[in-house]
């Protein structure tokens, strides 16, 4: 059985508050990260129907600071379904209603793994992605999994394909997708 | 002016409650990482002597879940320090203080940028790696930092000669010093 | 100048923590009524382009308990704007992501003041209902806005037109639309 | 068994805190409405000596805005029981204590159900107004019982007399006494 | 000008909720003496209409441990004033509604400096014990104070008449008073 | 069986957030015992491998306050073990990361009782001092321990040996050593 990745996708908005700021008035990356860790957390649980635990967070970049008063708001939405992990895909925007600003904070992949009640790993359903977005952020999955293999020392960097490829032969249209 | 690792390092300890936990009792990696962002904050501002902001997380694997009711270990220290961003090196750990057992949760890179009174970034001083290990994470923040830049889009995979040498010929021994 | 409900929509998603729950394990009513109205108030402030306090909050009647570790689903649009205060209407879901279960918490309206910088009431754009559950919403809003009077003591029963004829000939057709 | 509003009363105070706040620096409305519910949930359990839940909550306006800084009183006091049911009566002012001013916030309606181990509606104990206020607000309680239940779809418009007497003919005396 | 210490009583109350509890289910101490803290620097704040900072507190016992889900209740009431400084008395106890079953769970004094615009201790008025209750603890106010003095190296044993008499020669009466 | 009192040592950094802090923008008294007893907590559970429950707080003077976006550093250190409670010396410090400025904020002892899972007191390990300090923490504990029974009421002021000495006869070298 597979899923449509829209069928899982967790939209969720926040207000900064003073605790949740840096000496800048700005939101801090640590709070920020949390909040992501929920939605995705949720978006991993919707999919698969199980309770589900982090295994994994790729590289994020802050690119914009959240100011103080704005509205967060969080897409997380399953890029693709492996065996018992999910990789789920957050997109992250401030914005500020007063000035109808709306800028991007960041954009991230956390990875989850179902679990039975015995926690243990549990099978997943499968995902199909429909877009031209969803296909690219499905195919980007692979290359980014073989990534978190070779970070975590589970592979070797020569046994990574799909990486080797990437540092090779430049492919600017693989890369632009993401 | 350099500044050893061992000056900027920071030791935070834990204690992990039931708001902080998931269905399995588990410390949630989300709550993990605003701990580890808090570190990873006050050891860049030790060393640089200004404000700073996080600007990226590298890749997180979370190994082992930390329980409720057990304590969780941060050890954050500066790997390296380049023009105005530092990259902070965090190991983590729970512990079990009753059955004595300690067990690794995980290990993560935090960079940060250093600013000044006008939000703008601020050289920061230099670091001098002085243990086997300091210098192992010193010499390894390049190529993490190019991988960060590829990642981030601002830098061509084909450029990024410290990845390619990695992928386009095995090297385990500079791989397993991290 | 009018604008569209849907332009103000907010979509809030959250996860029953433990601290947010009675001795039976449910989502405590004062710590939903707390996210409605951070979302009730996210929803106005895009609305007005202006800060917003909450003014007042109509009968809230809790139907369903949502239970710790499901998903609390609020979603926030607005129903009438007058001179310078808006209704949000809101309603609550609960969701069950491992029995896929989704259960109706309640439904509810939050009032707001828009204030200007000097903190006094200023004026709020229109709204222009589309389909036909924002039209009853909108028709709707004058008599719980009489309502409200009336109870707050600022306008006498016999001068609460849309209630009287409301209590004096039983309008069912009226009262099914909310 | 009867027993006296004053037997279950409760006295809450708080200290207004930065992230209770919002951009004006006065106490969100969601905020107070969750201690409010709090200080209600404890003044129902103490009179009916059961676990309960809460079921609605009334009107509420809020009349002026609690400085950060100052103090909360929460007063809350029971109206009236019905068989498995109790309507909470709260009062709530601000108080800043440089200046010795203090003012009123709002006043609220907090039902609940008292529940038994099988979480089954159970009879909750009558209750005997003494003074001329605790005698208002148990009359008062009848009216915004058929109020709820209009509201809540479960009484028909033309069945509630109290109502109805209300809005046919006005009454200022029964009106003020609230 | 003096008050009564009736005047700033300030009374407290809180339910205590799963993140306020250690592995046995029972209030945390620490979380306890933050609630402690805020409602007797109200007190102080009432009696001198000005900010406040605590200065020390004296020892505390815990005597019983206050159950998660239970009431706490904190009254906190000024036993003396000295220049610019006041001790407040405080007096803790948990209530378990469904037992009915109060107990007492402990007893403190905390001290603190009333401080003008400047931050600079500022004059507080004096306070007139009314009841035997309040006679006795302004009378032991003197006691403690010698004791604090002493504990923080501010006061030579020998010269804390007060306390030297309270141990070369037993005083039962005194003793019992408090 | 002995341990040495680095074994258990906690080391806790913190970071004051605004909602930690009073109207003068420093830490909170309240909240900095919060995270004290919990310092003093994982040090005493570490030492006895048994959990632990506050049991009581000796005197404690705040002498420097720790300001907003500053670090807290707390280190608890067992001074003594008695038969089946432990008491814990608390040094904290307040550090501005950007002047270099590190201030003390306060001492404290914290004493803990060791539960076993039948929730009765049990048997604590020894500990052996070394350093200078810590014999010297280790000798003033008895005298700690007299002070805490005559106040709680559990042993007659002239019983206080140890106690008796230091008022009757000025002893600055002992007193110098806390």
């Amino acid at each position: 059985m597979t899923k449509s990745p829209t069928d899982s996708q967790i939209i969720m908005t926040e207000l900064v508050l003073p605790n949740d700021t840096n000496v800048f008035g700005n939101l801090m990356g640590g709070r920020l990260m949390y909040w992501m860790d929920i939605a995705a957390a949720l978006c991993a649980t919707k999919h698969c129907n199980a309770a589900v635990v982090t295994a994994s967070v790729d590289n994020i970049s802050f690119e914009n600071p959240i100011v103080l008063g704005n509205a967060v708001h969080i897409e997380a939405k399953l890029s693709r379904a492996f065996t018992s992990s999910m990789e789920v895909h957050l997109r992250v925007w401030g914005e500020n209603f007063l000035t109808r600003q709306r800028y991007k904070s960041n954009e991230a992949y956390y990875t989850f793994v179902a679990l039975n009640e015995n926690r243990k790993p549990s099978a997943v359903p499968g995902i199909l992605p429909e877009t031209e977005e969803e296909k690219a952020l499905f195919d980007g999955a692979l290359r980014r999994r073989q990534l978190r293999l070779v970070l975590g020392g589970k592979m070797k960097p020569e046994d990574a394909e799909e990486l080797k490829a990437l540092f090779m032969q430049a492919r600017p249209g693989v890369r632009k997708t993401e």
